[in-house]
């Protein structure tokens, strides 16, 4: 039998704030629009959404996705059944591979509200294929014309980008009246005005790991005696990472941007750890926690080089047997495989999907660093854990920042849509302020995308998040981590409070203003 | 700079409840002694504690403690102060093998205080050294005299019952007038009156891992295309499985116990799974969750046996080079290698501590149950992912039901010393009803062992929890687990409710009296 646990009854209760032109949903909503493009949505009355037909409309989602999804398709109901009643929502059974099936399933006001401010999307299922080929598209046309779809609505990463960019492309260009509006996952807005690259979910995720490191420095603090290594993983792992560093003010913290940018080999992070223990061993300490990436091997020069090689023999077929794949390293490659320790050198093999991509979460990077790290201090006993923080947190309850955040994202997406905005990303500006105040936003994704050489040639990217070497949080880093390693400043962050009603500022935020984690963080409703 | 969390300066806030007959502390508590040795207190005034001399006492923690320890310390220092304001609690710096050396050092209010309802004990460290010497016994007590100390209070898990019950024989035959009280986290009470063996820190650690398993079948229902293999730890693994099996609804739940007494090696564990797997798949699932302890190779009978002969190999040092191994090893435990996927028989080696225990932390149990089940799956694409449950559970906070149990559990140690009992386990009775009707209780150790036949002797040993397979627990268990694995029952727990001052009743009493999850499980205030 089903059982509706205690906490998620509970948690379904919580109502997500609204900004204040979405308050009065599409009656009072009014839209500007820049010179690039870009949308704002702002209160005050505007012809331009009163009596304008929706029709249905059609989310898909991508796989891997983060806390906060189920209250997007909730937004997005909303503002569908506030404006239109008649009009149907539908989800995409398994993604696009079971779109382009008619797997169109209908997302009644029930599916919403039962997984109203909860983790997961269990009724739709996900997806990483991508169409990309011109019948594809023809197809997904075909059955949007049939159940009278004007508007798609994708929720997901990276992988969604692509296809927002080529359908939404294709449709325009074939003079098809189907709008595509994507919620992303992962996008990095740089310099692009308004973005908030602080994509929905990250706070659920980075307080969700600060929880797990604070309990883990707990142990650390508690024994003294040895070493805990963890990861964290996600689309924006390095900055959730440097959230976590500040928040929990752990020992150590390997952040990625940093060992690419210095071009450190995977020997040189493991001698900075290495030489982070030995310091303590002479001060008489022999606990700390470690924190990192989860591919920490993407960003030391030595193993990336190795990981591409070995990407591309598998991805090629180059090789007979796993053997044979060492024939086609470069020299570097080998030399790289050959600086880890032993034990691991063969595991590597695992670690790549059916097609050839790197599968960092089957990597045994926490294992191979300590190890490593345990054969530089050879003399010393070096007591040690790994974790990995994943899917615990990846699939938590959202926190009333990211229930609210993601629900005016779903309303945004509808808006944009309505106005006949294709090919945009919903987005919010203003997350600094009180929700009340938050601005909804449409941004062309191809403002999101910069020019990058590849080989020869030059092309147009979307630019993937980044901790950002030269900002004012990497900066604020800088100044305390010597004092982190040195000194033990535990700090033990605790669980997410879904009891408030208050909306607390994600870390990042609270850091980029210099708000200390032990004072009022939240927007003071 | 050191920081207090909000949260942590929140959580000092809640106040433990107190048994009725603790309310008062020691001027109204009476106790009575039964036949067997069994102390209970209740409320009424009894010249027993009027006018007694606590002396000083000292608390000695072993390693690994889970949560509640810093709460048993605050009964302890509660109960101290309000008898006899004048007495000193101390605390052995790094457990017995600091107080060898005098390591004993004030705890004070503010130590307390500043802990209260928090997980961790990082102010004295702890160690898993045990004094066994009859010299060892008597620099104790040399020690104890120097500073007054009449009272030892252990803090900790099985190592401490044998310290317990040695130092305690020693000092009475040796006239030696110190008491010795032990708060356990780990014992079987089996038969024995009024104990419940449902140890403090057990309620936290269930419901933590409850949520990441929780969690983490969130994702599996969403993405619906994975297989997660998630392994709970502790001293208590099997018991916090099988609440997490029934709070969570899990897919399959692989019980050491029933492996162990259903005679089944490892292969049969393995083929359990990939009939699991298989079952799923015809019904056009590709998705699960199953859990299992980490100590599951010690369940098993091909892998007990094979850990065992390693474990005295190395032991006895009778190997030169790990190579050399293999020939001491008996045909049996080669077959079992030998039936391990390939790249994780090496592996093995490195899972034992310097002395040869075995470290089942270090076993990467997850993976090696993943890949035999995938080759038993060989033309189904197994896509899975591995979870350790540990310490980011093992050093949470408290729940209010751990902080109120600890707390208890501290001040009635101190009563059973000033009773001048030594050799005793303090307890509680009657945790299915509301904490201020829980009876506090002291049990003499011994009534806690039982006869084992060990080669041709028999010897007094601790009970060490398990899993009873005819009890009401296991028999609910029994009757739901086919409905859990073929259809998708998943329940939610979500996180622990720091927020209420209500306490929630442990999964373990309310699955007992058939309560549900979703029903109202506290203990009504």
């Amino acid at each position: 039998m089903k059982v509706t646990s205690k906490f998620e009854r509970s948690r379904r209760k919580y109502k997500p704030k609204k900004t204040d032109a979405f308050t009065h949903a599409l009656s009072n909503v009014s839209a500007s629009e820049a010179e690039d493009g870009t949308v704002r949505f702002k209160s005050g009355f505007d012809f331009s959404f009163a009596g304008k037909r929706i029709g249905n409309v059609a989310i898909v989602l991508s796989d891997r996705l983060r806390p906060g999804v189920c209250n997007c398709i909730a937004g997005v109901h909303e503002a569908i059944v506030r404006h239109s009643p008649t009009s149907v929502l539908y989800g995409a059974v398994s993604g696009f591979s079971g779109f382009l099936e008619d797997g169109l399933k209908e997302i009644t006001r029930n599916d919403v509200s039962r997984r109203m401010n909860r983790g997961g999307y269990d009724f739709l299922g996900a997806s990483d294929f991508k169409p990309e080929k011109d019948e594809q598209f023809e197809t997904i046309a075909r059955i949007c014309r049939q159940r009278d779809v004007n508007l798609i609505i994708l929720i997901g990463g990276d992988e969604l980008n692509s296809v927002l960019l080529n359908l939404s492309g294709y449709f325009e260009s074939n003079d098809i009246q189907i709008r595509i509006i994507s919620i992303p996952n992962c996008v990095n807005g740089g310099k692009t005005p308004g973005f908030s690259d602080y994509v929905f979910g990250a706070d659920t995720v980075s307080r969700m790991y600060c929880e797990a490191i604070g309990n883990i420095q707990l142990e650390s603090a508690s024994s003294a005696k040895r070493y805990h290594f963890a990861s964290v993983s996600g689309p924006n792992a390095s900055r959730t990472l440097l959230e976590c560093a500040l928040a929990c003010q752990s020992t150590l913290t390997l952040i990625g941007e940093e060992i690419r940018g210095k071009k450190l080999t995977f020997d040189n992070v493991s001698d900075a750890v290495a030489d982070c223990v030995k310091t303590r061993k002479i001060a008489g300490k022999n606990h700390g926690v470690i924190i990192f990436p989860d591919n920490l091997f993407e960003y030391a020069s030595d193993t990336r080089l190795l990981l591409r090689e070995l990407s591309s023999i598998r991805r090629e077929r180059k090789a007979a047997t796993p053997e044979d794949e060492m024939e086609y390293l470069s020299s570097a490659s080998l030399n790289a495989l050959n600086s880890l320790p032993k034990p691991f050198r063969s595991g590597l093999r695992k670690c790549f999907s059916k097609n050839g991509q790197i599968e960092y979460s089957m990597i045994e990077t926490g294992y191979i660093l300590a190890q490593k790290v345990a054969e530089k201090l050879s003399d010393y006993y070096f007591n040690y854990e790994i974790h990995d923080l994943d899917f615990e947190a990846n699939c938590a309850f959202p926190t009333n920042f990211d229930c609210t955040y993601s629900y005016n994202l779903g309303i945004c997406a509808v808006l944009l849509g309505m106005m006949g905005k294709t090919g945009y990303v919903a987005a919010i500006d203003g997350l600094e302020k009180k929700p009340k105040h938050w601005l909804g936003l449409g941004i062309p994704l191809q403002l999101l995308m910069s020019e990058e050489t590849r080989g020869d040639r030059k092309t147009k990217v979307i630019r993937k998040y980044s901790v950002d070497l030269n900002s004012k949080l990497f900066d604020r880093f800088r100044s305390v981590r010597t004092a982190f390693m040195l000194n033990d400043e535990f700090s033990f962050p605790g669980p997410i409070d879904y009891s408030s009603k208050e909306i607390e500022k994600p870390y990042f935020i609270q850091f980029s203003n210099e708000i200390h984690l032990s004072e009022h963080g939240n927007y003071g409703y």
